[in-house]
């Protein structure tokens, strides 16, 4: 794992990422050798071989998804990352905002097949890839967004691999006292608690590639009498407490589990949980209009202004 | 225009073809660029030039799709088809019986959009290519099927624009008279009229990349106070007179208009349209067991066994 800030100009990344629905990865589990298919798509398109793999978000399982391709082709990792966080569509980077460009990107899946996809803007790059990833079964692998050492270290959101590491050695520590270490990730991150309670409700599907629905948590203790609704695509992009928005994209929305003293991402959210639901501030580059424009609530469909998560 | 047999064995054969709704084409005017980006995509990633182009089907647009693109780059074209008629679905060409290999393809689209499709499987690569072109906005253009000269001989349906010229002069001429040339075509393909009649209700829908849908003919003279139903996906399918079945894939099911004395493929079909069906044979290679597998009209979720029209 090599700092970002280390990177020379003329080095060569690419994001490793697996594109689908988290709700069909616990079913189909993803192998290491379609990732690096699609990495050797891409190169031999390019005609030149990458100097090092990054994760394209910072959560979900694909903070790690290119560590299993960095060990079979013995490059180098990134301390980086293209969100800060997770976001549910292939144009929603960091690079997109600076004029970096999805394409030309490898796609392989688990059948055999392999792509390699051309696309004028991003957007289109995501329509594409999902399109076939949902032909496909619903998950699939992408190397994408080939960039120069210089446009990494200029684009990137770095550390992204090293805060998780701090932040998983503080919940690790937590689990075995069965406490969540909310202290030490709210001086990490800038984050605060937005309500806690109990799941009562899950609404969840599989559909158009994503894992979609709403979680429904019943206030306790000082939020008795209160409820939250959290929407999903992929990742948490509202929440609600008695209709009133409280936090959105591009902030970050976090469901942490009191008995296990872990996160619980949508796909495994259940009936009966005890839950703190935090909010952390995202990334400064998606405060700005530009930032806003391309992961503000309006992206999603909600006709409301975003409001930083600790105003 | 070059006689299959002229074929050298060592020339370099492949489809050129639209694929998509051609419901939507009435809309979305084909244009010759997308299939001559999508050839070179396809000889960019083998590193060679084709020497000649050849139509994927018969029927529809598609037997036209290779003239633009011959035009633009002065390849030949190849008096052939992959299938004797037209199909809804890139697997269902003669090459699949032999062996044949759809990918890898190119594709390419009026928005920029560009793909190189490598699949396991030719079934495969009509998902994928159907996906992408859903995405797309209903149509696109393809570059399939690599062939040598020796393949493209063997495999091939062969006579298929040199037949096409010659029932288009036959109609030509009844046009010219208001009649339609049915003993001409009868002779030429060994078909036979099946009903005729009046449509009187057309189910016609834009779904999943094809026209999906049912046109109903109300029988007059000798079929009055009879009823043909005609199922279609892109092309007709079944055709049946009061519930029982006359006509399955892969034979051919062809609705001539009496008023204009011309085919009417299944996007044009009207209410009021005075009608002729015809019932033509199908290349004797989709009627043996490896070809009615492929084609006959269980493929297309019909249980009933193939029988061939003239029987």
């Amino acid at each position: 794992v090599v700092a970002a800030a280390e990177l020379r100009d003329d080095d060569r990344v690419a994001f490793i990422a697996g594109i689908g629905a988290p709700g069909v990865l616990v079913e189909k589990l993803p192998r290491v050798d379609e990732a690096v298919t699609a990495l050797h798509i891409l190169e031999a398109h390019l005609g030149s071989r990458f100097t090092h793999l990054c994760p394209a978000e910072a959560g979900g399982l694909n903070a790690l998804t290119p560590i299993g391709p960095a060990a079979a082709t013995g490059l180098p990792i990134v301390d980086a990352d293209g969100m800060g966080r997770a976001f549910p569509s292939l144009e929603l980077v960091t690079p997109t905002l600076d004029g970096g460009v999805c394409t030309p990107m490898g796609f392989a899946d688990e059948h055999g097949n392999t792509m390699l996809i051309d696309t004028p803007t991003n957007l289109w790059a995501e329509d594409f890839a999902r399109a076939a990833t949902v032909a496909s079964g619903g998950i699939a692998m992408l190397a994408l967004y080939p960039m120069t050492g210089r446009q990494a270290k200029d684009w990137l959101v770095h550390g992204a691999l090293s805060l998780a590491q701090r932040l998983g050695q503080a919940v690790r520590r937590g689990s075995s006292t069965g406490e969540l270490p909310l202290d030490e990730i709210f001086a990490e991150t800038g984050g605060h608690r937005l309500f806690h309670g109990t799941v009562v409700d899950v609404d969840r599907r599989n559909e158009r590639g994503w894992t979609m629905g709403t979680v429904v948590v019943s206030g306790t203790g000082r939020h008795g009498g209160q409820s939250m609704e959290i929407d999903f695509q992929n990742e948490n992009l509202v929440a609600r407490v008695d209709d009133s928005i409280v936090a959105t994209t591009p902030d970050l929305i976090m469901v942490l589990g009191l008995d296990t003293a872990e996160p619980i991402p949508a796909e495994d959210v259940r009936y009966g949980q005890r839950v703190t639901v935090v909010g952390l501030p995202c990334d400064p580059q998606w405060r700005t209009p530009a930032g806003l424009a391309l992961t503000g609530p309006r992206r999603f469909g909600y006709d409301v202004d975003f409001r930083p998560i600790e105003a």
